[in-house]
């Protein structure tokens, strides 16, 4: 797997952001994940969708181990199709959308969220579409 | 400076891409500047507002030097207050968009497109709101 797309903020990436990544997985291979990780190189937050077996799994990796996997068996993608994940945070959670469909919620692990400064995308394929997200409440007029 | 936020994709910032991020400056300092860097490091464009002449200034350094700057006196940002600059790029410029009104228009120094893989934005504040896009036609029904 490649890294696809990497972004680093200083002011930290939860709360408040949104990344959203048009992917695609072909072949059963699970060879797409998403990596939110700290200052320290601690993964704050992992998730993966795992079409061998139709879910979708998300872990930290904390002190040179992996946590408790947190699985969830929504799981609305089709393998060899282009599928659209959506990852945001609040205060409290991590919120995971597959195809707009809410598929996880990881409450999390790492404090504080502000040293969450990093995301990266890997994936054996060029991503089609990425958006990236800080947004407060005064963006704009369209709120976009 | 400091860097408040740096992207990378392995398939290229441009074209295609936007970035919005709403800085601040204060104080007279030219403190906030966006750079698109090649993979191999020279900057394919560098823009700042330079508010000392009221002016927005564009370039590239290319084989270890500065070329020959672009400068803009359409200048509709005021020293104290929090501003948005835009910048996106066609197949053959990048745009740059200031309080949403049109400020520069840089022809592209560097080919292949596809190399200019990372993007930087330093200044002395964290930035309020950062958005980064890469939309294909087909992204969602609101085409955001």
């Amino acid at each position: 797997m490649a890294l696809q797309f990497e972004a680093f903020c200083a002011g930290g990436l939860a709360p408040g952001w949104s990344l959203t990544v048009q992917g695609h997985a072909d072949a059963g291979e699970d060879k797409f994940e998403i990596n939110f990780l700290t200052d320290a190189g601690d993964i704050a937050f992992h998730v993966k969708p795992r079409f061998s077996s139709a879910t979708v799994v998300g872990n930290a990796f904390q002190g040179g181990r992996w946590g408790q996997e947190e699985v969830s068996s929504v799981f609305p993608l089709t393998l060899g199709e282009p599928f659209e994940v959506e990852v945001s945070a609040d205060t409290e959670h991590f919120h995971i959308y597959a195809q707009e469909q809410k598929v996880l919620q990881f409450p999390h692990r790492h404090r504080p969220l502000a040293t969450i400064t990093r995301v990266r995308v890997l994936s054996d394929h060029q991503l089609a579409q990425v958006e990236l997200a800080k947004r407060g409440l005064s963006w704009g007029d369209g709120g976009y």
